[in-house]
């Protein structure tokens, strides 16, 4: 293991603070107990550098030593095997956490990420398109709530798999998503309350807090 | 490695044929090498047996032995566990990949899908969510024309992430959505060509077209 370092954008304007996907990795690495340094890249001026680390102009990526790697779901199964506490070593256990992370990436967020575009423009407009889109969320969730009825944590224990799903989760939930899901709700009202939760988001808020500061001289 | 028994629907209607999600896995399958044997669930009656297997309702699954896996993402990532042609075995190599099998399903395919939604229904209305979500596709898919604009494969050879990727581009190529994005058309054409794809695809028509005889009986 190289010096691990998270990049992520120098500034972001107000809304999305809180919600920046450096936030996942911050709590990764809090859950993990590794050490880390931050470093940034314009926001505003997106350069070939930035590219060359992160081909759709976002953030976040992680260096550890020689190796740059995109996409949190990457990160974090990297991040997990660094760590025992994150992903288990167990084949079994191993494979049901990798799968779920996949789930909350690719079948939850997937349905989430339109449906909040939507709220987002406070578009309100039935369409045909539109009605597909909320029954692709309302199923997803509907069965969220099922698989979280039986169990803590979508694994044996607290996992990179929890940390994206209760993420997404948060993000529905902030657009009042959850109305009609008290067991997801109870989910990410259980992963935020982690100290390591706490102190990644209560890190964000300062790195772009001192961000306006630094601006404001 | 126990058996390796892929499970997928025992029937669907014509327009997602060719297209349904076993043939990510047939695909791996076909490509390493690997023996496997086809089962089904019902389509039209899902039972708590399939919601065991696959928290959704969708398909596929993957069984090999006694570990069951859901998520074409988890499935591919296995497979290449199985086999070197999928994901190499060297860090740097591996870590790029499994970069890119989440890029193609969380900032390609995040992006494709709802796109997809409103295709399919034949929704034309411009409202400012629609809006957000043609700017969401446009964008990735003009970050990918760069990424593939200097590269045969996401990684050195060709490897699970490419048949994520290129299976995401794919569908969007069947509603039109690559008309100026050449690039993105060829790398499909260079994917879908590979005599693994043909034998995959075929193999998934053949299936549905086997249930179909077997309902007119």
């Amino acid at each position: 293991m190289g010096d691990l370092i998270l990049t992520t954008f120098d500034w972001v304007p107000e809304p999305p603070r809180g919600f920046v996907r450096d936030l996942r990795v911050r709590w990764a690495l809090e859950e993990a107990g590794l050490s880390y340094r931050v470093a940034t890249v314009p926001f505003e001026d997106r350069r070939p550098e930035h590219f060359a680390h992160q081909p759709f102009g976002q953030v976040p990526w992680l260096t550890d030593g020689q190796l740059s790697i995109f996409e949190t779901g990457a990160i974090l199964l990297h991040l997990g095997g660094l760590s025992d506490t994150l992903l288990p070593n167990d084949p079994d256990a191993r494979s049901t956490t990798v799968q779920w992370v996949f789930a909350a990436l690719n079948s939850v967020e997937a349905a989430v990420q339109p449906w909040i575009l939507y709220k987002f423009t406070g578009d309100t407009t039935q369409t045909p398109g539109r009605q597909l889109m909320d029954t692709f969320i309302a199923g997803r969730l509907k069965h969220m709530e099922t698989v979280l009825g039986d169990r803590e944590w979508l694994g044996r224990s607290f996992s990179v798999a929890d940390i994206l799903m209760a993420d997404v989760l948060r993000v529905t939930d902030m657009f009042d998503g959850l109305a009609e899901h008290p067991v997801c709700r109870a989910y990410v009202a259980r992963a935020t309350t982690r100290p390591s939760f706490i102190k990644a988001h209560g890190d964000q808020l300062a790195h772009f807090a001192a961000a306006d500061a630094a601006r404001a001289r």
